[in-house]
Order: structure tokens, then sequence, then C-alpha cells
């Protein structure tokens, strides 16, 4: 179904926004592990006022034990050209995309070298964090906008291009908080060959081989699976109607749950350590 | 699955809350229509202070032309015993319940004969309505608090004893608007046998015989199906964790889009006139 999955060296850990940076910090510290004793550049390019932000994470990085933490703050485009912030991203161990606009990111970095470098960074097996608005842009098709608090309407979903280092998913943030499963559903109507990928607040997936998930944190991943999907009104309806799509698969996952993009099955492992688990038996029989 | 379904001669009209009374009146119109020259109940029990509900739906139902719209206000409990109001429900069409707080609903009116007198009325083929904290009473279960706008946690849910007008169903209300679709799933992962019915405002659920779902208004209607579930974590996490659920079924239905409680099948319908349709071929090869 997604056979176009990207297998990869790298690990993407993907937050849905306001990760926890008082209290456990699960994810923040699943980061700084990953990190070990590399180098971490933190990209505050999603924000239209970055000041502070980057502050704020060096010092949490640093309480965490990462020796190095630098800032990439690109305010221009010209700047993702700049041969002294690329070479800021020599020998980096991992990224960290903060949060802001994530069209921001997108058409500030799009088809520059700083942008062919993360590639590299995440083939080369970096690690590739990023939070809300830097969570979204990892997916080659990317939420911009259709937030809502009510039905979603076929007319009210916005679309873009995203980065593309994780295939054939669509990822939405702040999820649960925002109420954003109509959303999602809508852009899986759209196109079921694209598994939608909702993380709540606090919560992160971690993509190894760039097929493999699993889900650490406070709250829930939703993955919409729209392969069965035996009707839906996206092409025909007009732009005010309210979405109909009729059975969809949806995996509700917490921490430690785990999901296979190839096989688009779900993995219960209780809390997991690292490494890539077989699915449930149990699970395939559907 | 849902083997014990009530089959009934009567209707119910389900809203999700907020339906409108000042457009097209779409929901409204349909209960008018369904009454025909008949009496209507309007019943605010559900509200602790009533006053104006009655006066509002009066106007709206002569307004579209229901000659006689009565009110039934229940403050105290053993009102409900009393013969002049059980003689109001003589000879009704339908009755309509306002919203408000299911439990006063069912606090106020279960094992009374009101009560039975209401189930004698949808037996004999009347129609019961009811909006909001009146449609979650429907149901034998019904959810009574555990809203949430952020992750659904297994401590959040609370349920309670509802009417069993309808049965094998549990139902939501201003589902979409106050993001509810955590405590619809955490529901059915309590008891797959129960099928989720959460319901948008300004959106309604006619069922006919107690098995044929139709969905009428702006907005949607999930229907969350969790006979196919493979795992889920209710049983074993702790009160804070978040839900795991794995291998849910979901329909998104909006109007003239139907369901089969029995088959557990959609069916889409585009604008469906009344009468019982045939489920889509296409839909049963899950």
């Amino acid at each position: 179904m997604t056979n176009d999955l990207r297998t990869a060296k790298g690990t993407l850990i993907i937050i849905g926004g306001h990760e926890d940076k008082t209290g456990k910090k699960t994810i923040l510290k699943e980061v700084a592990r990953r990190i070990g004793k590399g180098k971490l550049v933190v990209s505050t390019v999603a924000s239209h006022r970055p000041d502070g932000y980057f502050e704020q994470y060096e010092r949490l990085f640093r309480d965490l034990g990462v020796r190095e933490v630098i800032e990439l703050d690109i305010r221009e485009r010209q700047e993702a050209r700049d041969e002294a912030k690329l070479r800021m991203l020599d020998d980096v161990a991992g990224v960290f995309f903060s949060g802001g606009d994530q069209r921001r990111i997108t058409s500030q970095l799009g088809d520059t070298p700083l942008y062919s470098r993360f590639q590299e960074i995440y083939d080369e097996g970096g690690v590739i964090c990023g939070t809300s608005a830097g969570a979204s842009v990892m997916s080659d098709v990317m939420m911009v906008s259709g937030d809502s608090d009510e039905s979603y309407r076929l007319g009210d979903l916005q679309m873009g291009p995203g980065f593309g280092l994780i295939r054939g998913v669509i990822i939405d943030q702040h999820f649960a908080e925002r109420g954003r499963m109509g959303r999602l559903l809508g852009a899986v109507a759209q196109n079921p060959r694209y598994i939608g990928l909702g993380i709540d607040e606090n919560t992160a997936v971690v993509v190894e081989g760039g097929v493999q998930l699993r889900v650490i944190g406070e709250g829930a991943a939703y993955v919409v699976d729209g392969a069965g999907v035996s009707y839906s009104n996206v092409a025909e309806g007009h732009l005010k109607a309210a979405l109909s799509i009729h059975d969809v698969r949806l995996q509700v996952l917490n921490e430690g749950d785990g999901y296979d993009l190839g096989l688009r099955l779900p993995m219960s492992l209780g809390k997991v350590e690292e490494g890539v688990q077989e699915p449930r038996k149990d699970a395939a029989n559907d």
C-alpha cells in the first residue's frame, strides 16, 4: 500500500507540541539520550520571533547532558545558502526544529543547501526532531490549516509540501487538544495512500528505519488507515459539506505501543526498550 | 454482535445539541413532519432552570405546523408519579427532551409511571426526540462526564444507566465541537459490544425500527465499532494512563448516510427519502 516508504538509517522524533520541560521531561530526555556525546542543532526558523526559544532549549538540553547545543536561526531565505550556516551542520548528531509556523520552515529552507544537509544528516544515521510545526514538516504532505472545533467541512483543509523525511504519512500535532480528528480524516479521505498520524501534546512518535513507529510520552498517537475505505464524499461533495468516510481503521496508541507503516499493523509492547519488535500476532486477523 | 437490538415500531430522533432554530431548521422540521397532526410533549426536565425553554420550542414547533405543543416539567421526582402529569401523555404523537443534565432526566424519571409511558409511546409507534442531554439518555448506557480537550485518560470516563430506548449503543453529543472522540473510544474499549455513536451539533440521527440509522443536519455522526478490536489497555492501565485501543472501525456519516446496527454496515444513500434502504454492496467487503 505505502510502497514508497523511505528506509533510512536515521531516527525521527516527531513531537505533538508542548513537550514537558519542567517535570519528567520524557521526550526531551529521549532526544538527549540519542544525541549522546554529539552536537545538537536547534533550529528556530519556524518562529517569527525566535528570541528566547533557543536559550530555553539550550538550558534544557545542557541540563540533560548534551554537551554542545547551537542555534540555527534563519530570518531570510538567502541565509539558508550561507556557507557559515552550512558549516554549523558539520559533524552534527541531530537537529531539533522548534514550533511556530510550518510554512516558515519549508519556505525558508525548501530546496536550499541547508535542507539537503538535513536530509544527509538523517540518511547518515542522525536524529531529526521536531515539535508542533517542526513535527508537521517531516512528512511529504503537511497540514497547514483547517483547524476546527466543529464538523470537518470539505473546504476547510489546506495542505502543502513538507520535507518528506518520512514518506506515506500525513502528520498532525496538538491532536486531541485541538480536536483535529476531523481534519486528519479529511486528509486521509483525499488520498488513502497516506496514513494519517495525529500526535497529542507531550507525546512523541519515534521513527526508526523509516517504518517502525513507537510512542513515548503522556498522551496518545492516532493512526488513521484509509486502506479499507469503502466510500467517501471528498470528490463529489460541495465545500461546505460535512465529511463522509466509511470503514476507516483507527489505532489509538499510547506509550510503549508501536506501529509498522509497511505492514499497517499496531504493536502492543508495554514499556518497550529500543529496537524493532514483532507485530502482535493477533493484530493480523483483520 | 449486538444481538439484543430492540426492534421497535417507533422512531427516535437523537440530536447532537444546538439544532438550528433560526435558519433552515432541518432537524426541527423533521420532528414536526413526523408529529404531523398529533400532539407533541416537550419535556424540560433536564434543565435546572427550564424557564423560557418551553416557550421557545413551543413557538418553533407551532410555526412548523404542530398544532398542540405542551410542556412536561418535572421539578421533583414525586411529580413523575402524578396522575395529572401522566394524563398529559394520553394520545401523544411524540415527546421532545430538551438539553441540560442527563442525570436530571434519569434521576427524576427512572422507574416511574411517566418513564413507562415514554416506553409505551415509543413501542406503539410514537416519536421520541432528544437534544444534547436529551440525546444521551436514549441509550441503556449513557455518558455522564469525562469531557476532555486532551488525551483521554482511563480514569476520566463516567457512565450511567440511561433509558434504554435504543440498545447496544452509547450516544455522545456536541461531538466534534467538544472533542469527544477520546471519551467515546474509551467507552467502546470498556465493552466493544456497544457501538459508539457520536453526534455533532445541529445534526441528528433518526432511528427507525430500532436498527436503521439515518443522518440529517449540518454536521457528521461518528460510529465507533469495536468488534474487531485486537487490543486495549482499559483493564490493565492505571487511571492516568492514556487510552490504547487497536483496530477500531470508524464511520464518519453525513446527511443522507445511514448505518445498520444489526449488520454494523454503513449505507451511502445521498439525500435519501424516508424508508429502509439496502446497505451498499461494496461496504460489505471488510
